[in-house]
């Protein structure tokens, strides 16, 4: 992931001047910079973070590292991207948001999708009226493997729910133009029993409820053996939106009563431009001096939402925000 | 319906010989017999009943109606075609299905969708294990216009749940080969609010728990705008399938961006076929001897997922069938 | 196809009273007389032809027998359906368009593309100006499996041009409204080696030069391994038209890198709709007075361009349709 | 394009050391250097072709400047990679493979469509004998709007079909495998009567035959006002291939009766991934010391079929390739 935004960084974000790379493995700190022709490595990114005319840092750590770096970055006075999740916990989004706020920096969180060209079309037509008021929410974030069951405990990932839904959870927020006021979760692990021993589960279905009363449900599963599949529903009073698809190549290939196409094979294929326009967002947003698209209060909202969710599995009840966020 | 079942059953259903129409309106009755050829018109259907070399009745009434017409159908020793649903309570389900039994005769209800080509070939596949274990069912049941005020009501329809849902919950059983467990919806009313007067709502998400661990949701909207919108998938351990699609007529229309296609206007359209295979199969099975594909029992089932549902949204709590069914 | 049309006839047309049948074969005709009510069955066409009560007649021959039945049937004033081609020269249409108008009947040729919901839907949009002037026609006929040798033969079907695209050539003068003023040709046996044996090709394309100076190109092939493919493009001057499509069963099976859909079978299963509609059409346009949506002259330019086509292959040359009209 | 294939040679072509840019245009050449981090700018292109350090060129002129440029990066001893079309004469492709002969360096011509992921795909499959024997081929390239009046003459850019077409015409080699052997076309000046003052038109239809018998139809147009259309088929004895589509953003805005999406607005959309993965290719059969992947001879072979499908549009006869080649 770092690499990709590295390149992005490099190639995309043409308003930014590439200087510096921290890795703790210098010798994929010294691939990386090799590779974009930066000129500093640093092994210890204080010492990155202890340069003046460094101007904003793009962090792309282990989540549990994200609050951490966060506010050493923000204490160095540089402007801050960092990958999403923000961090596990709502305490740990404060911290990160009040060291950002006092420090008078910028800080954007990498919800990428929101700078895909469906969704931000999406998002578009939305505001301009073009499906009247949005009533339903349907979305889901499917994954062709499993993942690692190292990264799938909760104290790493924060689990199934938290990993994969995130994204759906703040399209939700951001499509829907309203806060998501109750969830409720079914989950189980059904296939990859493995991930049972470390606490964890492969699929999962979740209820929302909007405080504007629109309804709303995501899944997340990491059994879509066939590809990498990201679709979201927009249900409005006047028309809706239907958001992503499956086939990757455009070829058919045509056998007897058989027509098959491929599948998105996975996210960096889904949402290259998408990662390339939030990097470039960013740097355009501090070269500016404008506000972030995607603020350290919406990623702490995200997060409110999966731990609503993830509450909600284990305690087989629907939970209300306002539980998780007084 | 009526006129639709008419249709079929005078035209798809060879091994059938449409004696006669029954219809509290006998000017309804006499135009169908007309239509179809149709000797003998009965304004009351127990004039119908009552002769001996009528083998088989389809019944086509408002629901609540059903079971006093089951009951009096079987008594006469008929076989019997029931438009879903069957009723709207368990004890009217079963009394039906104890109407039936006693009378040793067979009842189909019209669960169309089990007969459609494409839910049909779903069925197939899983079968045969193509896509593994079933482990997520996801599925939408959405009208492009709202029901009438009255309909809508709890005691005409059972409510937009009940109404629209009930075919998705039948498919949930059928397709995932396990009873749903546990319910649990969210809901409201928010695109016409005239139907809140009566009770009523126009959007819902409900996830569903099967007893084999398996996770589901089905999502129910009457205000699909753009089409008649029925689809559903199954996420399997080796594969999935997707059922249905939006487009009616294979026509593009291509000006400057802007690629558009029209969406499938009506349920009579979508399931048109269907409609003329399970009047198929209903003659078919009583010509054979052999036994209904949809029986009354599984009309219950679905009958009993629904009202746990309704429960679930009325409560805000998710509910266990086990407390419907016991 | 007489099967077919006289299932549409039975149950589609219900301004049409389905009075007899006729076949060569006694037992074909009683079984279809059976399947639908039908009381009389005439060995002999000409038995059914001289009965007063007979207003109308749906022929469907084989090809070279279409100018014998449609001459005795004008003779006898019935009104006429016969199917497609009307016949395979210029001559025999001739004939047969002399008869119909001497005799004063009715007579509508069976190009029931032009009553398929996809085309009857693009011919409005084109007559409403919806792409604005039509400048190039792209179309293609394929099948998935080849015909029968004995059928393939110049004398039987015309051979692959005449016999696969005269639907395409009747398209090109319907939806462009221009004549088609000239053609050319290259084709081959490439697949199925024993149709060179009778004189007959297996793949071919067709361009055509219209009056109006718009251009247009066919393709026809016995070979569409994957199904049944028929798709016809209009590009017009301000948006374009594209009509077919090669799913058949809604559902995608979904797997590794691979979602599979099927194609359509054949003709039945696509045109089902057309067949309907184009013998509604003819009932409906005796019942009251009206002019045959399709003419014997139309029948009989299609035929020209088949002709043409055939000679610009066997000539390698462009042939001017003025050259076989003349 | 060229700073299109520079951004491709700065960012993918990782093997390249992207040194120098020369453009008639200082102001070009400049801030073309400054964007992609080039030290050096060279008014004059001989100047840069008289450094001993540079061991490849990338030429993207007008058409007209190709062999010049060519013959003078030969020989300096530079390796090549040379925009399509090579030339519009043989004469001049065959004094470009002459002089790169002579000089016994590499040329790539810019065929990108060969690098696309699709067209990529559909080879291997046709090579791996995934539908049989290849009998069919059908192509398209149309265009949303006109090109220049000026570019648009026969001197600047070959005409319609040239311009166009020769991309399909290359691809008709390359996915059949076998040569052309006769052309005819039919084209028309339909929309934009201006281009018809320089000689020019704006749709056209070409038949193609290959020495193997194989037969195949291309279509191109200059008012495909919807979108960017490039599509591609091949009839196989066991199967088919379609590649392309119409659909740019997965994003479907559905209103009443009418689903709509977008469509690909232009060639560097399109064939984005293509570019880069064509210079990219370009450099590493540099380092790697092998054989480009689109030769002098095969741009010669396209320009041939260009300029025989242009002869036979002038003189309304079929053209034999032999004709243009002997």
């Amino acid at each position: 992931m770092g690499s990709a935004l590295a390149y992005h960084l490099a190639y995309s974000a043409e308003q930014a001047d590439f200087a510096a790379v921290s890795d703790q493995n210098p010798q994929v700190a010294q691939a990386l910079a090799e590779r974009f022709g930066v000129a500093e490595v640093c092994p210890d990114y204080h010492d990155l973070l202890a340069q003046d005319d460094i101007d904003a840092v793009v962090i792309v750590t282990p989540t549990n590292a994200h609050v951490e770096v966060v506010k050493a970055a923000a204490a160095a006075g540089k402007h801050i991207f960092v990958e999403k999740p923000l961090a596990l916990t709502l305490q740990d989004c404060d911290a990160a948001i009040e060291a950002v706020r006092q420090a008078g920096v910028k800080m954007q969180v990498g919800f990428m999708r929101r700078f895909d060209p469906a969704y931000t079309a999406a998002k578009e037509k939305i505001d301009q009226g073009v499906i009247g008021q949005s009533v339903m929410f349907r979305s889901n974030s499917r994954d062709p493997w499993r993942t690692s069951v190292e990264y799938a405990r909760r104290e790493s990932s924060g689990g199934l729910i938290a990993d994969m839904g995130i994204h759906d959870f703040d399209l939700a927020r951001w499509l829907m133009g309203s806060e998501v006021s109750r969830v409720y979760s079914e989950g189980g692990c059904l296939v990859f029993l493995e991930l049972a021993e470390v606490g964890d589960i492969d699929n999962a279905v979740i209820s929302l409820q909007f405080e504007n009363s629109a309804v709303g449900t995501v899944d997340v599963s990491r059994n879509a053996i066939y590809g990498y599949d990201i679709r979201t529903e927009i249900i409005g009073s006047e028309g809706s939106l239907m958001i992503g698809g499956l086939q990757h190549t455009p070829l058919l290939v045509m056998h007897k009563n058989a027509i098959t196409h491929d599948a998105i094979p996975g996210f960096m294929q889904r949402f290259e431009t998408a990662y390339a326009a939030e990097i470039r967002a960013f740097v355009e947003m501090i070269a500016s001096g404008g506000e972030p698209a995607v603020t350290g209060e919406d990623a702490r909202a995200a997060t409110a939402i999966s731990i609503a969710a993830t509450r909600s599995l284990d305690e087989g009840r629907p939970v209300m925000l306002e539980e998780i966020l007084s």
